[in-house]
Parts: structure tokens; sequence; C-alpha cells
């Protein structure tokens, strides 16, 4: 029997991507096919697409709940996704670090600071389903080996310190482990594999996929077609767009090719695009986010990011025309990134703002030092001397520094009102270290809509589609219009867990 | 041959909107089906779903350009869609009466208004694309026999009068014209007739549609289906969402069935969904916006939208627990309706403000007899009455008031820097006519996205789809986060009238 193509095969010599004149890769997908005009390469147990948090966590949740045949399919020749160079920032409430610290915490009050970021229109149920589940999935982290560091972090939004970060300040330090307790556990895991669409049986429920194997990103000929039966069902762990110039540009036309992104390369949205021709709900897909913590002095995340996320709460972010703070340095990640958008020169071309921290307390971040190696931050022993550097009048800048120093001491900010806590008694002072800010394209708050269960829903009917779940970035509408920094880690995470539980029962 | 049927048939219970508890049309619509597995009952030249203005402008285009076989279906008993029952605001740049009444105005100053409202994410390109055909859409409306008020009205977000609105303050005002004039050149127009789905040629062209006609609205079983080729392609005009409570609430929790609505029933989507199961890029589907203009005292549009639209340049909106204004009368729909959303209680419950009209002046306004006849809106006398019926503090009311008249006699409002121009002379003065405000769902910014073709284009080649044009409230994208009042109807109709250019050219 001859295969379906209902949409014929076109000339895939450029994607969405492609089409805004950069180069990305060139997505290969047809819509979906009947199992019955298929023959299965290969029957599997549980079949996960992605590598990321997501996936991971779910394959270890499903070798736990009793599965034996687990599979992992990754389109990059390295997993762990765009997961593994993230910030590593996990959050969550009620952990024993929180208890250490006499830090109060509750779901209910992670789930309002997240609700408050979403502005009114973020999935309340989702958020409490994953912050009641966020410790277990740190703990499974921790079970895997991750390690953290020994202290707890307040991240912009988050009313409480109740972040962890992994020792090594990045995503890596908990896909690694997560990945190799995999292994160890005998899930399969397949690199350069390439989801190219859903195989469907009669009564709409997902069978299985097409995958091309054997793939090298950006080659869409590459490799051979095969197609996998999978007994309980697909899981799309496949992240988020932020990669897609075309698609992130229909949403918003000023996020062009020459807007800084931290993703990896692969981050293009195709498993998304595909849900949608089956008929997922598109949700949020506008709300795109961009790192308000990024530097314009590196590329992708750099090592800025991780260094201005620690220091923030006790530093001050200056526009260089004024010699004047201009935000909340802790502020959610939307309000910040406008904030620093709106920094301009006189001609209202961009004049990416500064961020000056005391270098006794800067340099209790790790990334201090890789900062002030490869100029990406700048060590200064006197006002003056900043002053004079990135031209900005010395004087209100002065005055701006006794005045926050003053805030410092009384504990009240009143200028942006932010939560001085994690600022006692750190005055500014010189010596300096400063970083430059600019927003990168970070994470895309829309995706796919699914339910507490990772179950994708149907646009028209209105009901689950059978055999198929989505957990991570892919999915849309928890966080509403911006997602609170390490909140990431523990969605992905409880949902793909979620899915796993989800699959091992249906 | 069988019919393909990938999804297989569900049991068509309960669709998106009724999942959330309102009965609404359970949508019945299969994925597209392929040419070579159909008979056709039928052939026509063109194909346009939907009857409002996209749909009737294109089917007078495309026979001013020598189309032979026009025909329109409409899924509703009656013609006209949503458009019927809207404000009838045409917005367009360099009229005739902008000539005689001294107004300044070009393509670019409107759309320069516009992309300010879209908060920098319309597209400029599509929005330049309507401002440039706008004049010659209302030509159209003109030449059809539409009449319109002597005067032009400036409205919210729009630097100068640019509004033209029908005599008859209501969207049939255009839909009835149109709809005879099609009769009169021969378009053939099909009532009860709904779209089910695509069917598509091997190389992917969208070669026709199943329609169920003999529909009727509601019984998805009504009717019977019949397949109808088309030879230059389908536009689908088949409007915005707004009534489809499950896809409105995945955006936006916040807009549940109390939520009041200015649309039809019919206003629920399937046409744009079916669309992004063929592979059409959802855009800006969050963007979900309420008429500030809207009364908590009666259905849907009723009489005071368009009272208030009126009124609001020469008005005072007050929050009734302070007895001051709260916001711009002018300013654009989205800053306004979230200003009147904030008016709340001391329990934090809503509390709908009031709009504060001098009667000499509301009276200009034909609906301002209709607005006291049905007790939605009120007369007073005095101050003193109208404080004590609302309940609004009488001193910083008078204040208040002898504040803004300062404004009238300045020209200048220093509270909320309104434009001053069309409220010259006009104090607020007793007698009084009041009403009260509170947002409706009114219009979907967000669909499919369309380039100035009005060609559909697909999420993965970054191509538009063969055979498939859509144009209106069903596209996505243009206006960005709010579109500005009256600009929906220019963008209908030169949309529509572009994609029969298209469809001509083909």
């Amino acid at each position: 029997m001859s295969k379906v193509d209902l949409l014929g095969r076109r000339n895939f010599i450029k994607g969405v991507g492609a089409a805004a004149g950069v180069a990305v890769a060139a997505p290969v997908l047809a819509v979906s096919e009947k199992a019955t005009d298929v023959s299965w390469d290969k029957e599997v147990e549980v079949l996960i697409i992605g590598s990321g948090f997501a996936g991971l966590a779910a394959a270890i949740e499903a070798t736990r709940k009793g599965a034996k045949d687990v599979h992992i399919f990754e389109k990059m020749p390295y997993f762990g996704g765009n997961s593994a160079i993230n910030g590593g920032l996990f959050a969550a409430p009620g952990t024993p670090m929180q208890q250490q610290e006499g830090v109060k915490d509750s779901v209910e009050q992670m789930v309002a600071d997240q609700l408050k970021s979403g502005r009114g229109i973020a999935d309340e149920e989702l958020l409490r389903h994953v912050a009641s589940h966020a410790v277990e999935a740190l703990q499974m982290t921790l079970d895997a080996g991750a390690e953290y560091h020994p202290y707890l972090q307040q991240l912009g939004g988050h009313s409480v310190a109740r972040t962890y970060q992994t020792a090594v300040s990045c995503g890596a330090g908990i896909t690694q482990p997560l990945y190799k307790e995999c292994q160890r556990i005998g899930v399969k895991t397949h690199n350069r594999s390439k989801f190219e669409g859903f195989v469907l049986g009669k009564d709409g429920r997902v069978e299985g996929v097409k995958m091309r194997q054997g793939y090298y990103f950006g080659e869409e000929d590459s490799g051979k077609l095969v197609y996998i039966k999978s007994k309980r069902g697909v899981l799309m762990a496949t992240g988020g767009f932020a990669q897609n110039i075309g698609l992130r540009m229909a949403q918003d036309p000023t996020l062009t090719h020459e807007v800084g992104c931290t993703n990896t390369p692969g981050a293009t949205g195709e498993g998304m695009l595909e849900m949608f021709r089956l008929g997922a709900v598109p949700v949020h897909l506008a709300h795109i986010q961009s790192g308000p913590w990024a530097s314009p002095d590196e590329g992708g995340f750099g090592y800025v990011s991780n260094y201005s996320i620690f220091n923030f709460p006790h530093s001050i972010a200056i526009n260089r025309m004024t010699g004047k703070r201009f935000m909340n340095e802790i502020a959610d990640r939307k309000t910040r990134a406008d904030a620093e958008l709106a920094c301009r020169d006189a001609k209202g071309e961009p004049l990416p703002p500064i961020l000056i921290t005391s270098y006794k307390d800067s340099k209790q971040h790790p990334n201090t030092a890789k900062v002030l190696k490869y100029n990406v931050g700048w060590k200064f022993d006197s006002l003056e001397a900043l002053a004079k550097h990135f031209e900005v009048p010395l004087k209100p800048l002065k005055a701006q520094i006794e005045e926050y120093n003053r805030y410092v001491n009384s504990g009240e900010d009143k200028q942006f009102g932010k939560n001085m806590t994690k600022a006692k008694d750190k005055y500014i002072e010189a010596p300096f270290t400063v970083v430059r800010l600019w927003p990168k394209v970070h994470y895309c708050q829309g995706g796919v809509q699914v339910n507490t269960k990772a179950e994708v829903k149907d646009s028209l009917t209105g009901k689950p589609v059978a055999g198929l779940y989505a957990a991570g970035e892919v999915c849309g509408g928890i966080h509403g219009v911006s997602r609170l920094g390490s909140c990431s880690i523990p969605e992905c995470m409880v949902m793909g867990m979620t899915a796993a539980r989800s699959m091992m029962q249906a």
C-alpha cells in the first residue's frame, strides 16, 4: 500500500526560519500518516522525543513505574537539548535549604508569585500542579547525583529565596546526572534521530512516529526514515522555538535574526508545529520572553547571565544617559527586559545599561573571574574611572549610589520598591565590577495546550488526543505573559514525570 | 474508494466551547481529505466561505475582475456574519469628508496610530497595505449604496478624526448594500452551509471543500454533505472566535462565559482551527480585545456602545469610588478596558464606572433616545441627583467636573493628556446623560498569518498554501496587541478585495 502524503512532498528548500534570510534547519515534515499505510520498523513501550529535562525525567519516572523498554530520541548529536545550557536554576517551595535559611514558603506563595508575573492569564491549575510536585522533582535530580550551590537565591519576581542552582551554574548539572541515571536503569537513548510526523490509528490514536535516524542537523535528507510504534503513546518533549526566526517574527516582528538568543540552534519548534497540524490548541505563542540578565558582549547565555542573576539583588542597574537607576533590579523578567530596551541614546539607538556591583560581593559567584577574564565584564577601582569608561555623568551617578546605599541601610527602596533582604549590609562601594545588559530571546511561553495529566487537547472536540502527551517548553499557557526565572526546570521535570505516570496508567 | 478520515469520526457531542459548560455549536470537522478520494458534487469558479465584510467585498471584486461564477457560503441562516452587528465604523485616511472638515491625514499617519496601539508587534506591511486601499474600499460601499452620517468621528487612539459611520450606526449599513450588490451582479449566495474541511490535490493545493448544506446552527448532523470544487481557490472569510469560550479561555482564563461578548453566536472559529490543521501559522491568539464602550446593562453590542463611542471625546469617565476620572476617555481600547476593569469597590468586586455627558451634546447621537428609553442610560437634572443615584462622592465629583471644564476651556487635559479638539466648547453641565461602562469581549487580534496577497503561509515551508486565501478577523497579527476602533472594516474589505485579485491572477 502506498504511503499517504496528503499535502504532497514540497520542495523542502527553505523553512519558516530560512524565509527570514537566516540559515536554520529547514523543517522536513509530512502531515500525519495512517497506521494502516505504514509498515513498522520497530516497536517500543514508551517513546519520548527530546532529551532535555522533561524527556529525561519522563524516562526515569516511566522506568520507576515499571516500564521495561523506554526510548528517548534526540535530533541533535548531543543529549540534553536546550536544558543542558540553561542556567541550572530550580525553584521549589518547602525545601530543606529553605528550612536551614529560615525562609517561610508554600506552594500557594510560589503560585501567587507566578500568577502575578503571568499578568492574569497564567494557568493556575497547572502552576499548582507543578509547584506541588517540585520538591519531588528536585529529589529526582539529587538521587541522580546532581549537586547544588550551598545557598538559595531570590530571583526576580519571587517573594522569597526559593531557588537552588547547580554547582556548575548550568542546566548540564542536571541533564548529565539524569542522562547517566537513564543509562544505568536501561533507558535506550538515540541521538541524531529527528521526529518527522505522527502515525495515527484509525480511531485517531497516536500509534507511533516517523523518525529520521542518522540525521545530521541542517541536512534534511540525511539519514534514513523508519516507522516506530509505541505501545504506551508518544511524549513530545521537544522544547521551544526561540531559534525559529520566522515563527518568532510572526509573533513579534522586532525579534529579527539580529536579536540575540540564549537557546541551542535546535530550538526550532517543528514538534510543536506538527502537533498543531494534528489539532492541538495553540496558546500564547505571542508571549516570547527575553532574558534581562544577558550581555550584548558575548553570544548566547554566556557567562554574564548567571553572574547578573546572582548579583542583581545587591547591585544597581544604571541608565548611562542619566546616571540613574531605571528599574527594580529584581522585578520579573518582562518588566526588566522592557525597561532595558527603553535605554536609548539621544538618537534613540540602543544604549545598553550597566550593572554595578561591589567587587567584594560579586566575587562570591564563580562566574566573576570568567566575566573579567573574557572581557565581558570590567573592574574599576574608582567611580570616576567607571563613569569615564562608560560615559556616564558622574555627579548624578554618585548621588544615585549614595541614595541607594541609604536604602541598603534602611532596608527600604524608595525608588523602585525592591526587596532589600538579600542586599543587607551590601553597600555599593569601590572597587566595582560592571557588566552591560541587553535582553536576549530566551523562552517561549507559548505552545500546545495541555492539562495536568500532560495530555494534549484537540481544538475541535476539546478532548485529549489519545496516545499523545507533551511536557516542557513545547507546552503553552502555564506561565501566562511572563515566566519567572527558575520555574522552567520544575515545570519540565514535573510535567515529564506526570506524562510518564499518565502513559503507564493509560 | 473509501473516504479518508485520518483522525476517525469522534463522538461529536461536545466542542471546545461546550467543554467549558456553555452550549455552543459543537464543531464537526474532519481533517483534510484527498481530491482523489472524493467525488465532486459541484464545481465553482470562486469559492468564498463567510458573508461578512471580507467575503462580500471579495465576491464583488472577483466579479469586477471577470469572474462569472462566484459563490458565497454562510453557515448561519442570515447573511452578514458578525459584520452585520458591528458598529459600522470605517476609518480611512484622505477622504472627502476629511477635506471638508479640514482634517490633515495620511496613510502613514494612520499606520503610525495603529502601530502605537499594536504595542510594537503589529504587522506594519499589512497595515500599510490596508490603509493605502481603504478609500477604495469605502468607495465600494458607497457605490453599493451605503449611507454614512454627515460628520467624522475621532475614535480612541486615532490622532485625527478619520472615521465614517453608517447612518444606521451599524455594520448592516454596509453588509446589506454589499449583499444586494452581490445579488445584482449575479453572485450566488448560500446560507445554512457549513464548511467542514478542505479537500487537497496531490500537490497539496486546496482544490475545494466539504460543505454541509441545509445546516441548522447547533444541530451538527443536520443537512447533507457535499463536495465542492473551486477553480480559483478557496477564500476563508470566516471571522473570529470570540464566542468559542474554550478557546478564548485557553488564551485568557478570565474570559469565562460570564464575561459579556458583542459577537454573533456563530463566531466560533472552526475555519481558523481547520487552517491550523492544514499548517497555517497561528499568530497572536492570546490577544483578545474587549470593547471599553460596552454596557453591563444590556446584552451584546447593544445601544450603549455606539452611544459612548460617539460621546467619549466630550464626556468624562468617573470611578464611582473616588468621584474622579481614571483614564483618557479616547485612549486605545486596551488601555481603557484595562482601566475600567480596575474600577472595584472596597471588597474588590467590579464597580462599573460611569460616563457623564451633557445632555445637549449626547442628544446629537440617535442612540441617546434609545439608551434612555430602554433604561440602559439615565438623565439627571442635577449633579446631586446623579451622585446620589450612583453613590458617587459628590464633592470630589463636583471638583473633577470643574477641573475638566478648565481643560475644555484651555484645550489641554492636564490629567490624562486627552486630545480636546472634539471637546471644544463642550463643557460638562446639567442636565446630564449617564451610562455605565464595562468591557465585553469584542475582537480577536489573533488568527492565521497572511501576507499582503491574502495568501496563507505554511508553518513548515514558509510558502503560501496553494489555492488558499484568508481575509478579515480570521487572520492574525496585523493589529498587534490592540486593534484601533474602526480599523476592522477597512481591513476586512481591503483584504477581501485583495484575496479576490490574487485569486483572479493565480
